[in-house]
């Protein structure tokens, strides 16, 4: 029932560097210790460990850290299908919080739903794993950019 | 013509120290280096200095960032107007990135659209600051939930 | 890879009669032709029919026509899980168009996310169907909640 | 402290006639009762009467009503501000609901945030209207799309 493209063929077939070495510019990225754990044409996952400056007043991951491993994940996503000589922005997100974003570690899964020319959008859905088992706790639907001319 | 309301009665008059103790509890914040810059009832303004930790692949801030500010300004502009011996939790938001988020600060203003028993709705335009000219780079509209018994 | 959950135990036995009784309540729901086409716990279908008034400038189903059976479906897929008693409200959704609204039905499918006693969160796909084939036109995210007292 | 832009040069002196034309063939506003009320460059205000065609199960406008009005006022003021041979598209809108839609008169508000060569950020605030008293009843944050080559 879930609307799901797969197999999608990429326009640019560096594309795996090109998301690397983009991801590897983005040091804020760093600064929160997210990671790339999935990658394929139009497939990004993003993980991050738990640590003491992640966190809201309640001990959980802040909202802004399930936001920005959902905002990162899926503009990688969405520039491994770009041509080469574009770049992305994202324009607009929204995101649902449904749960506590607690566990050991927080990962951002989704999919494309639709590559365009111009824009590219996607969802996202955000797990926190414990224990080796996961609990969703945000999904986010989100509008990517390609932009023409744009280093990244 | 825009919907504003001022001159919120706050419900709790240790309103601002509580607001600031939590606000001291977010990890999050400090990581990114956010600060409170205003503090009235319902009104709560954010800002943080632009470092090299917080930009994304292009050098601005990161979108992350943007939404990070956001979120926590207008989660603690619903806090002040919230009763005593409650917490608050972001149910969703939406924003959307309309410029590039650059300059020497980032700021988060706002205003509460609604309070309510349970949800209280608020807006959020983030600014970047550069050499004492803004410009508007972000407007949100978020949903906050008052939860009794959950302490801030 | 989607997030999502079926099986959904009722709280309500007559939830069937209470959200067809509702549906029917809704005006709007008739005067744009719109149809129950699916019902079973936690899910809600609803279809209409291609009519000229329901159109936008270029002949394609309105953004509106999208939105109200996308908010409608939902709706009644989180009541067909409230417990009796209860009425419910949409507290805010979120629509991407992604391809035009076209063809000789519009249907609205999804599935609830995440049941909650206050808030449930709900994801809308609305399909064009034409010769029998579908397309994706719109995905939906959507807050509603469980009031009660309000009678539905 | 709302960001708001004021006194947009239109691009296509005809801006006027060219809203009206669209707006005209938009069969489904007619459907809804919906009208112009005011029209300059950048703002547009839509009002529909109360009809009980309208309603949902408790007899309040409809929240596909309220967001059908909010779309159309939001993609109208974005055609004001177009090139000539240029159309509109609704990409996406988010609005959150924050008090029952009700009244004699429902009534589309707002102010464009942004305006660009691509994607234009419009806020819409939907108001019912009751012995000349207003009440503020949704609002909205959408995005507009302007399409070279679409008729409008």
């Amino acid at each position: 029932m879930a609307a799901q493209l797969t197999g999608f063929t990429p326009r640019d077939p560096d594309y795996a560097a090109r998301v690397r070495a983009s991801f590897a510019r983005q040091a804020f990225m760093a600064h929160i210790g997210a990671e790339i754990v999935h990658l394929a044409p139009g497939e990004v996952d993003l993980a991050c460990l738990a640590r003491a400056e992640l966190t809201q007043q309640h001990g959980y991951f802040h909202a802004g850290v399930t936001s920005s491993v959902a905002d990162s994940a899926a503009g990688y996503a969405a520039l491994s299908l770009f041509e080469p000589g574009t770049g992305v922005l994202t324009t607009e997100f929204k995101i649902n919080l449904i749960a506590p974003a607690k566990g050991e570690r927080l990962i951002a899964r989704g999919q494309v739903i639709r590559p365009g020319r111009t824009l590219t959008i996607c969802r996202r859905d955000v797990y926190g794993e414990d224990a080796g088992s996961e609990t969703l706790c945000a999904t986010a639907l989100l509008t990517m950019m390609q932009v023409p001319g744009l280093s990244d």
